[in-house]
């Protein structure tokens, strides 16, 4: 199977869940005190910029990953559905986020759901890593080595997920701090296969980015 | 007509009910009792839990089915609408069954719509396969004997509903067992078009799955 | 322009009005009277059903003219914008249907509001035909008499909508007859192009539908 | 990468926040004074009207503007993620037009962050045309000029939102009206890349537009 309708469900799924964040971002009570009542909400408005930020460079990974990816299987579509169910569930935990906050502070109970969440997206990413490194049947090309370094970079992902976690009982918006800086990390970063993909094109030789 | 563009209506109208279905997740009530609140609404998350899983399986066996099929006619659009029908209406009877649980047990006449949906998802699919077997024009090859075996297959499926159906005012939790048994079944096996291509490219002689 | 992406557009906002239905599907009050809850609500879910089915019948309409495009316009374009403007729409009026029924008889004025909606839809849709007519460049063939049956087809479409508008006053149960009447004579036949298209694959000769 | 799958999550995210829009329409309270009920939510039907008119012509030049991209690079895909994320933000200023308007007159604060919302998007997609005019690499062709154009064309959006911003503290009704007349002015004009492409086709010699 070839996976153009994959991606289709996947990019479909993504497309959805960022734009279904939006529906509980909190809304200013009256006119006469909007100002206050955005400022009341910051956690809130910091939570779905931060979810919508993770959906983008976890699509972005997903995205290099598939370049790799010739035809599908049936239990690489299987992992692929239990990442959706962790993706398309990461509106929920963004909602307690926003309904939880108390004088713009998050709760620290709701802060480790929210991060346990993402947790679950880069541990089923890596899940796919390590199905298909064990498959070169289904990949383009020889890529063992860029393999081997994309489930170390995701796996670190996992770990920075696992200490925000740990952190999010004492210092919520500490937290949040390590969630927003996975995705600079991710953001900045290139993943392996881009830069192999990069350098054939001769694109890390020139200066610019 | 080619399939192209009902494929991308199928796949968006998948996408949008896996994740709609999260709208309706219950929300614990406050942070002191988030765990108490967890647990009174287990039913409402193994529902949601369930949904999830079936419409990935199902769009797997559609998937599998869309293989098949070289060139759609009007009416394999319109028995395909129907099945979206049911699709898009699965959300419905996983809300109510977040709305009805009473001490984490979910009520048997609302698990009995919930099974009836699902039920009303595998008939519409069973005939798609019958419609399709009378139809080899808008094949891509003679697949008789696959045919047979996978009309054998959804109206399996389509008889484990009704028993669930059965069962679900008797026992609840016991009709939902068989929602998940399904499930698994339909994960852990290849659909018979599947096998038949995994053959061709000699993947069933390969130790690893 | 390749008409691809539009197509793309609108095969994602047919899914999506599609899907966004089930939101405001009515839920029974309580287990203890679900059989009459469902009955109560019976006008809301004929609603919903007749706009689900119009949706498809409009896809097909739509996804038939497509089918002649070679390559769209600027001007094309804003005409399907408007379209998609009216089919998104469709969600709205399907709700007020729920809201406004009174003893599962749907309100005169909703009724005309919703009927409204439709002919909307058919109005652009015939607005597109027209504008094609008059363009044979970005077609793929010369298909003049294909188009003027086309324009007929919806301009008939049209003008029992506008009969429907003005029995919904009267009787609200008649119009919504009505409106389903017209899904159902777009569903048994084949549009103009398609005839043209199944004669050249030897279809119409065949004695299966 | 090719651009196709970054184009579906684009695709995506407009159809999804184009009809998500329709979630927030405010309904009439009760049958009886429809006609008045729709007459006091004037503006929240004018605001819907001129978010889903604004989203179908940025739409436009978003897509005029991939006609052009040959591939895609990490840089270009997080912008867009940038532009995607306050695309899918204007269903919230427009549900809060729909609630802060008095005697269908939006609030003057509410007023501002709408345009604001636009103001975003217009600056991003302006950004999207400085980055790509920097990097020929990724384009089909030299198209310098077109370029510059484009550029020119999206700054001048962008100053015109930003007078609607101040005119909005002032007038509420007003500003509305220069983010109308943005709209009609993207609808009626061609792209500078579209004209380049229409004269190849000779498109522009014949009288119908």
């Amino acid at each position: 199977m070839k996976p153009n309708r994959l991606n289709a469900v996947v990019d479909g799924v993504f497309a959805i869940a960022m734009t279904l964040l939006v529906l509980d971002l909190p809304r200013p009570d009256n006119t006469a005190h909007v100002a206050h009542d955005l400022e009341v909400h910051a956690a809130a408005y910091i939570a779905y910029l931060v979810s919508f930020a993770t959906l983008s460079v976890v699509w972005l990974e997903h995205h290099g990953m598939m370049l790799a990816v010739r035809r599908t299987t049936r239990y690489f579509i299987e992992i692929t559905f239990v990442f959706l169910l962790f993706v398309a569930l990461l509106p929920w935990p963004t909602a307690l986020m926003a309904e939880f906050a108390n004088d713009s502070v998050p709760s620290g109970l709701v802060t480790f759901l929210y991060t346990a969440t993402m947790l679950l997206i880069a541990l089923s990413l890596t899940g796919s890593w390590a199905y298909l490194s064990r498959r070169p049947g289904v990949l383009v090309d020889d890529l063992a080595m860029e393999f081997r370094r994309s489930i170390r970079r995701t796996a670190g992902v996992c770990l920075l997920y696992l200490v925000a976690m740990a952190v999010a009982v004492i210092s919520p918006v500490a937290s949040l701090c390590i969630d927003g800086a996975v995705v600079l990390f991710l953001a900045v970063t290139r993943t392996p296969l881009e830069r192999a993909e990069a350098m054939m094109d001769g694109e890390l030789d020139r200066s610019a980015p």
